[in-house]
């Protein structure tokens, strides 16, 4: 039976790009499954993912070496991910859990392909629904602002012990610190609701409903320290009316942010998803 | 042939509106066809929206007078319109003209029942494409920072003469005054696009492309004189991915407003549409 | 504190129909909160849904004796039932849980205001992955084609015992037969996959798959004996790519199946579903 | 300048293939933009689109020769075109104009790159009301039962002396015979309403009213001898309700196919359309 890798890379967009990639793939065996490529030409920056087989399964070890020599001539950050190796996901919730919920649900029936490796909540785990909580470890870390700088700690920690690969905020009510950002960068997905227009401020379903606005929906974005502004992944909307009350608009805020989430999170668990700067390149099958 | 009228209003709420509306209509021989009401409980205030066939023709007159009295008693805002009577409407247009050409079209084929009276652009007609503008009324007013108050008090006499009932900005590029606002209360729609988060400034286009959002969008509202904050009508969505160019994002963005403009010109034409303070109660059929 | 009342009704279309069940109301102390109604002009048929608050507790019985008076005259299907009590739901399922999992997620969170009186399987509880079906009674009537008439038996039998108003196919993969369609007739909603167009037979995303569709829905409709041609509640899709493989289209199909089921299932337990041959009428709010 | 060049290209899938024409490119001075490729693992079928520019205009022919030779080596059918070369193309139409209308509007303003060479229909110029109409060569071909296969005949004349590349059928309500469709083969765009579940026959509107339906769609599709069946190229939906009557029905169905129409000719005077057997693939950018 074959393997299948997942490659990404980025690098400054010169001719041959392509070629040279593929070539090597091919030279050790590969057989090209799905291959993507963009040019972000304001940013001069090539990005690629391919996903392929190798007819030999000791080929892997050549090709890397290879591919490493390669990748350096061309300045490439690069990550090549046998796709058999599920990452390692971590779950942080505060007390909604229809999005910690939902993931894990999808998980369950293979949907969402991850190694739940534990939940981190600021609340005890009883004040959380979801019944399949049970099967997963769990660290109740509270929080206020005096410890917040003792309880990220605890959070890095559990991070560095389970070599948790994923963060994901499923409706984690803290705001990280800085600090925390910058540690999770590119590997920390959170969700929040978004508008048209947008709101600034708390109770932003109120603030919508007092605008009379007739759609609401989701962002999932990439943490980074300018709260709520990072790299966005994913978006969706859902429509509303003069008749759906702050709680309507709760209620399927909640429908649209699990959905987005769940996205955002299945397109980097298949390595979908690449960093370019404030922005995202996400190479959808 | 028995004819179509459409009742609305709004009013303080108490018991009994429902009942006392629809009885007033029954006893002049009305048949009602479709009706909606809604009640704001925090504003505590009750609109309703009521199309009904007269068996008598002649009992409208009658009708109205009874009905004076009921809606004095009750402190209400009212209109009653003969629906085979085509509201007049004026069309403001800069240099795009892909709004307008919409509008057009679809009034011709029979999707907007609309009498349009006339278009005005600070453009001469030659520098506008759509090719049925020869059949309107077309009065070219050049704007200048100077001659904007008498450019506007052009525009106010052609509401006048025309007796245009309904203003419709289909992408008039000039912002107008606060005094002309105030002037076309509740009578002038504008289109502009939306984001997810919101952008200020100038080309909008281009700073969703370099924020990276997935999802690009239109508002169609009532002009205030709060710049592009007035009651909103309608809104819609449509996706874009890291691959769409801003001048793509451009096209995209011109389906979507198109749409969302002549869907809110077809609500408030068809009397859906009720101001509620800063928001509006759309009764969709 | 006031009770809030549902009332839905049909009756053959005649003029005063508005008029005379909302002075009715009003006359008991009630306050009407939203009112919708709707003329099918084919089929000459009057439709009406209103929520209603009394002032005193005491004018409901007073108030129903008064309607029943209305109604006979009128010749009106009605239903009057006390918003506070949660309908009775009985859940059916097969070995896909992801419908069954989806309710009993959103009927804990409170979004679906049920109360779920059991679960009835033709599989093993253990084949069920839902960790909380624990909380609810179940049974386990496995059915052959020798044994459908007493397994069918069974499940009524439950119904009759639990009081069940509502039976809900969340995915159960088998046929009712025609006697047990007539007996849950109006309250028995069933989701199946749809398809632009539509495919008959076995796996029908293999079929959808070779065909190269564009897009993948679901239906949400009251169960008849005609197998999938029930009355339609609610439909939705989503894109999909030649890119997706049959299972890609499994798991998208799975996401819209119980998002459609569980709206259908909303609207049905609020009361805004009326049936009208083989439409319904849908009052959204 | 650079000039840009787009390949397309199918053959039976075997290792090396993305490194042999990504190594083509490069060798004669070509930088790739943008490039999807897709196997079709049931098929054994690879597929394969590269946008590239060439450094010096001069390679161009050189090229071509270079792949000729590697694309007999592959089995490869294949196309090369300069992304300058507008294609030529027939609109055929009846007498509803909306989709017409919409191509040409969307060709004036630039976001349909193609060079109409006329318009065709069974009906006299007159009863038609796009007014942009006069810009472009008209033919009007009448046809009857009888006179079907010489009005083919003057179709596929005007086919062959304007070199149209594209026939679109834009509602053109004439069902082209077998033979017609097979000249046609992969370079004719119908469109038609496409509903869940299907409906066969006349006025498919009015049956989806009967039926009650919640949504209705449009497939637009390469047009093959088995009517509406050929390989999909774009499909999408609207959401309709039972308060839409059978002409609203046609209302929104008009919208939906006018824009699903011009999508799939945008996609394919892109090149982003390849045909695989009874399907498409769709590289969208």
């Amino acid at each position: 039976m074959t393997d299948t890798y997942i490659l990404t890379l980025q690098c400054p967009d010169q001719p041959g790009l392509v070629a040279e990639v593929a070539s090597c793939i091919t030279e050790y065996t590969g057989n090209i499954l799905e291959a993507h490529n963009f040019n972000d030409r304001d940013a001069k920056r090539f990005f690629m993912r391919i996903e392929f087989d190798l007819a030999e399964a000791s080929a892997c070890a050549k090709f890397k070496d290879a591919f490493t020599v390669l990748a350096d001539t061309k300045g490439m950050d690069w990550a090549l991910r046998d796709k058999r190796q599920a990452r390692k996901v971590l779950l942080l919730v505060s007390k909604f859990d229809h999005c910690l919920s939902d993931l894990l649900y999808r998980n369950r029936i293979g949907e969402l392909d991850m190694d739940v490796v534990g939940v981190i909540s600021n609340h005890p785990a009883e004040s959380i629904g979801t019944t399949s909580l049970k099967h997963f470890p769990f660290w109740h870390f509270p929080i206020t602002k005096e410890t917040k700088p003792q309880q990220e700690a605890q959070i890095k920690q559990v991070v560095e012990e389970t070599g948790a690969e994923l963060v994901v905020l499923a409706r984690y009510m803290q705001i990280l610190s800085d600090d925390m950002s910058s540690y999770l960068e590119g590997r920390c997905i959170n969700i929040h609701h978004s508008f048209l227009p947008g709101f600034k401020g708390a109770q932003p379903y109120h603030q919508a409903h007092a605008r009379g606005v007739k759609m609401i929906g989701a962002t999932a974005h990439y943490v980074t320290a300018d709260l709520d502004e990072g790299p966005i992944i994913h978006q969706d909307v859902e429509t509303v009316s003069h008749a759906d009350t702050p709680q309507d608009m709760v209620r399927k805020g909640r429908d649209i942010e699990r959905q987005v989430l769940a996205e955002a999170v299945r397109l980097h668990l298949e390595d979908r998803v690449l960093l370019d700067g404030q922005k995202t390149i996400v190479f959808r099958s």
